[in-house]
């Protein structure tokens, strides 16, 4: 019997576990000149995506090239991660932008990292969006459209990664462009579907064990249990691990500790 | 007998007057969100190439997406024209970078309007350094070096195009890229060939028809007389017409009415 | 009998015009760098007080040294226009600050134009908000506050400019802090008493002599007609006129024959 | 007979140990939104003068009012650190600016640290420069006098606070404001009376309790020996110690023991 390829073989040189049916995402490249953020060479081994800072909310071409060069080296796929041009609030502050001037924020961003990441040898993946602006695409139709007819400009099946089950995988059907469905490992689900608040007790999940635990039944069961117990399925080809949560590495490494 | 496709007819549609067998080339997309600069859209009809802000000196995402649709829509070829990371000092201030940084800087902004210019459908044709970056690489081997080597990792005929006869021409040669010798219609020369300081009386040429006499003599008789008389010969492709210089319009038009 | 000394005798020096009973205001120095915003030195003998841009929305270090000389010069009243930290916007945004962060961009950006006026020979007279973070703060309660709050923290009189009869004015007063209510000349008021949405035909007054008997109105009688022909009183201290509005030198002149 | 109050008694109020006949001062406040820097909350209680950054090389708004309640909690002396506007390159990169720029650019940072400090209700005291700017004015001149002549616009006995023995003490001396004379704990100190340059083997003293040796020797011996063993007069009231040294709590500390 012919045994399908998992992404992690394709994704992975340097693993040292047996594969997870499913991609491990984090946040990198978002250091800016004297200023670091994240530790982005401790977790380059551990993953198989890495969403990269575009300058806008973090990240400076030379912590992008080297980040590039970096997820290159270990043979990492290379995600845009474009955020709402405020690097003093992180891309964390909503920006209401005219859909002309989103769109132009959105195709700046992604040329950077698509052409440095081409000019470097390597291959521009997909594009993620940071912060505000994935919060905001997740929910409000006209920026997630805006987001997949923008990566649609740029072809050569660039996908968009975003919340499995949300408006952003409508959009990206609806303009023909591959759509990377993602869930959270340390983020507990209520009933909806959705992420509890970060403001409800338990809603992040910092032990590297239960948040490895869940991010297997996402992988392997195709689904979580939510706060009150119910059973939710969930159809998902990322797992996203936050690279500024100080437990990230851990949860890394109890994932790889299951995948044996 | 076969005549020979000027460039103006291959970069021009909306040219009213015959070809003149030289490139006109113009800064463009320097405004900064409300902050606007030159007068684009009265230029687009009047040149063959413009080099286009990368957001660093000046350009937003937005301004530059305006005007890569304009040159599209005008038949004029694009250029990238980078700066150092300094919109308070519009790019006019010499800044020490490290090599690693400054190929960084060069790389993050060539991308961006490259990914932009192909994503509406275009092609980026060259790289035109910006002030302070394009005075020093015309005399600084070092800053040449990574700027040529720079534009060689992009590929694709990417140009170079520079001070005609400077250190950027060599290193062109050497990273085995094309370069695109561009030679100035409002400056006055001296007996070194290079450029009269602007603190020099008459070193800026005003009289609209003065200059566009200069630029005749560079596009035909390929030279210029200095400002002691003395013959320069000049092997230029390209000339620049400064789009801030308020009698931009008319040293087109003179030039147009001598191309009859 | 002892005749009052008008705002106008007060303010200024170079007014060729009998005085007005009312202060007019402009917002100044929001050049950034090479980029050029208004038309200051046009205006400066026009008008009794100018806003002053703190070096967030507009203006840089240069340009406001260069403004608050110019006030000095002129005898015109000085006031901060401090804005939200969106460069690229302008400050026409709206962001979504922290309490604290919001608080923090406030006093930061009027203790930079206090200081500097300080230091320069002047006096901070009073602090109006720009663009974005004005419109927010005429309707909630908790952006107005904020502001108000500030000010009062720099104590010497300092006062708040903002829309006569807005949440600004009843949180100045909570504040104790002094209130300096504006109106608009070139802008046609509702039966609401709120400024026409600039959406609604006829909303901006674009003929000088319209918009300088609307000033007369205010000045004078205290009150405007609506747009459908109802008489609203007004208690405004001060006149704001757009220094953007291409007639404003117009409108200013305007105001100046009406006051003979 | 009346004992003169240390230095220490007068700016701290929170030290364990008894008093170091000179002051210590340490880079605060440069975090800049999401980025942070320096560990601020841990040296705090172990210095007696704290520089802190003004929004330009780093910086913002909310982390600098943070910074000054920190100050005056732990009543350690508030100095403004005005850098090159280049939060990219963190300042450590020369700029060349014209004298009216430069001027503009330390009026408005100094006046922002003033105004802040003031309003929460602290007082500034000095102003070091940052960087490459102080790098630059240590030997120059021209950036030493504009320093000088800005600190004195300010009036109240605001002090300069620079290289001990540099032009910076001449121009502070001709533009008759007071200067603070600073030493380096962690520096070896070349035969001729300046910093060996980093790229020197053993530049930077790394151990601890060398650090703290060389500056006892510097607060009570009034000297140092050099790289040679040669004995340098050093008159210095103010001892720099790098917050972003990984050392310097531990180099605090043993201060701290040696004062006992």
């Amino acid at each position: 019997m012919k045994k399908k390829k998992s992404f992690r073989t394709i994704g992975r040189k340097n693993m040292h576990t047996k594969s997870l049916p499913i991609d491990l995402n984090c946040d990198m490249g978002e250091s800016f000149g004297a200023f670091t953020v994240g530790t982005d060479d401790a977790i380059f081994p551990l993953i198989t995506s890495c969403n990269i800072a575009c300058g806008f909310h973090g990240g400076d071409p030379l912590h992008i090239e080297h980040t590039i060069k970096g997820a290159l080296a270990h043979g990492v796929r290379i995600g845009a991660h474009p955020g709402y041009p405020d690097l003093q609030g992180f891309g964390r502050r909503y920006m209401r932008l005219q859909k002309d001037e989103l769109k132009a924020v959105l195709r700046y961003q992604i040329a950077a990292l698509k052409g440095m990441t081409e000019s470097l040898g390597g291959r521009l993946a997909y594009v993620k969006p940071h912060g505000a602006l994935y919060n905001t695409a997740a929910e409000d139709e006209r920026e997630a459209r805006i987001i997949a007819e923008t990566i649609r400009d740029f072809g050569a099946g660039l996908a968009l990664m975003g919340l499995a089950g949300s408006i952003m995988e409508t959009e990206a059907r609806k303009a023909n462009i591959p759509f990377i469905a993602e869930a959270f490992a340390d983020r507990r689900y209520g009933d909806n579907g959705k992420l509890l608040p970060r403001t409800v007790p338990g809603a992040v999940i910092h032990d590297p064990k239960a948040a490895a635990e869940q991010a297997w039944s996402i992988a392997i069961n195709k689904g979580v249990y939510s706060n009150t117990g119910a059973w939710l399925p969930i159809d998902a080809q990322s797992l996203c691990v936050h690279g500024d949560n100080p437990t990230a590495v851990e949860i890394l490494r109890a994932l790889g500790r299951l995948g044996v």
